[in-house]
This record gives C-alpha cells, structure tokens and sequence, in this order.
C-alpha cells in the first residue's frame, strides 16, 4: 500500500504510507501547505473543547492548526514552545523531558514574557498527530513548570498505541502498518 | 532603551531589544502568537504582491504568515522548507547555501513530492524578517533548484543591511541599535 485514505473534519485525504523500519509503517498526516483541512480541523475541535483562555503548541508542525484555532476563537493569541533557544528570549525558560522511547532528552524553551503569560491561565494544549505522546508530554511538562493551568489537550489524529487514549481529545485515527502494508492489530 | 516601537500594517507593537553583541542590539518582531498582526501583515502584502500560484516559506517563523497569505488569498496552498530532513519525505530534495557571514552551511529540504509542486509555478516567498537575507537567499536557491519560477519576494519587514533592497517588497524597516540603544547610521 502507498496511501491511507484519511477521513477527518469532513474531508479525505490520501495519506503517504512511509517505512519507519522492517517491521513498520505509517500514515504521514502534514498539514503544513492544506489551508482545507486546517481550517477544518481547527473548527471541529473548537467546538468540542473546554473553555480555555490561550492556545498552545511546540514548533513546527502544530502551528498553523495553533494559528488558525486562535483566529477562529477569536482569542487571537497563541504560544509556541520552541525546540531551541531563540536570541529574542531575553530570559529562556525551558523544560526536558527524557524520551521513553529513544532515551533522548527533549527540551522545548518558551521566553520568560510568554512563560509569566501563560502563568495561571486556561491553556489548551494542540497538535496535528498524537502517536508515542513524547512530544505533548514535553509541552505538557513545560507549560506546567510555568504555573499554566492546562484544561485540555487535542490532536486531529491519534496513532498506533495514543488510540484510546481518554486524556484528550481528537478527531480521528490513523493505524499503523505493517511492512506489507497491512494494518497492525 | 528595552523596546521599540514598531508602526506596521497599520499596528503598533513594542519589540524588545535583544543585545546580540557589546556592539549590536536587534529588536524582535516576533509574529508567534501574534493574530492580529499576521492577519494585516498578509492582507497589506497580498495587495502589492504579484500575481502568483503558491507561497513558500522556511521554517518556522514564517509559517503563521505563509499560512495566513495562502488563506486570504483564496489558493490554499503553501510549501514550508524544513531545516530537517523528514520521514515523510520519501525522496528527499535538499538545497544547501554557504552563509557568507558565519561560514557555515544551512541546508534547506522538501519532499520530492512538494519540489515537483512547485516546478514551473510561479511561487512568491515570504518571511517575516530579512536581516542578512541569509535564510530567504536559502529558500530561493531551494526553489530554484525545483524548478520554480520565483515571481516576487515579500517580507513583513526588512533590518539592518536589507533596507534599501530593491529586489523584495516589505512594509516596513527596523533599526539595528548600538549597545547602548541608539539606532546604528
């Protein structure tokens, strides 16, 4: 198999399947370059989500469904952690995660002003595809070292063993293959 | 001086001045988790943008605009040049640059998929800032080696050694600042 047909927000979409090693596959989702089904997802997934005062997400692939979620609410603001410390951080606050997985260290780095801004607030934790959790455990981690009150994680896509995951909410799922192209069990 | 007041697409936005060196300060624009101003930055962009077929930016900073540009523009479609090779990019399109002022090399990368997107069209690049104009010279030679027919260049602002630049369209200028806060000649 070369594609996965993804339905999701009311849209398909004919999904790369990509040899992650001998034993397995996956469905590539990017959003990045689909202005449809950004618009789409984001709109399903304000209209599930608890009430929240500022939306959040890590670099890169989440930020335009960040983006768009925080147009189409209206809040108009929206923060995202960055994977690497940035000049414009006068003072960087940052937090590491170590990957279950890989053993890697993660660390995702906000600026001070964005971490005293999210302090306290209802923060909505987004991403475009949920699978190993690594990455929305290292926002996670990170928004709660800066005092945020997080009320919400969504994803448009949860993958492989995040199906059934009852501590967010998404709008769709994506199997992960087999070698051969068959969905694993 | 801690910050500069920036007037652009009708808006008004302290930057912090960051010190870069003991002899250079920049000041941030940082469209992250800014709406509004992404919102105004495309529309007063798209209004002397040339005609085009499809928007390219580099990550990240750019994204929230590129999306935002490709939305207002009713085409729905942009292409993001990664700093990292991907998975999902099964045969990987890769384009490196010599920086002239570190020596040091940034490689920029696309699927095969995307560079065959973009080959022949006419694609507009933008970003928000052109400083060194290293970065936006990267998506260039990037998209040039697709194929692409480069039809305008488009930055929210330019700094330093940028003004003047005939060969982009922008809405606005920054100063580079001594140390001690004085806009450099």
């Amino acid at each position: 198999m070369e594609t996965y047909e993804l339905h999701v927000a009311g849209l398909t979409r004919d999904l790369p399947v990509c040899e992650v090693n001998e034993h397995l596959s996956i469905a590539a989702f990017i959003m990045f370059g689909d202005v449809e089904i950004t618009i789409a997802a984001a709109q399903a997934l304000l209209k599930i989500a608890p009430e929240f005062d500022v939306i959040m997400t890590a670099e890169a692939k989440g930020i335009p469904l960040a983006y768009e979620m925080a147009r189409q609410s209206g809040k108009y603001n929206y923060v995202v952690a960055r994977k690497y410390p940035k000049l414009y951080m006068k003072n960087v606050f940052s937090a590491s995660v170590r990957s279950i997985t890989t053993d890697k260290e993660q660390t995702l780095y906000l600026s001070q002003d964005e971490a005293d801004y999210i302090n306290g607030k209802r923060v909505l934790l987004v991403d475009d595809v949920v699978s190993t959790g690594e990455s929305i455990r290292a926002v996670r981690v990170l928004a709660e070292r800066a005092g945020a009150n997080i009320i919400g994680i969504q994803t448009v896509l949860v993958e492989g063993e995040a199906q059934g995951r009852t501590d967010l909410q998404y709008l769709g799922v994506i199997p992960v293959f087999n070698a051969d192209g068959t969905p694993k069990e």
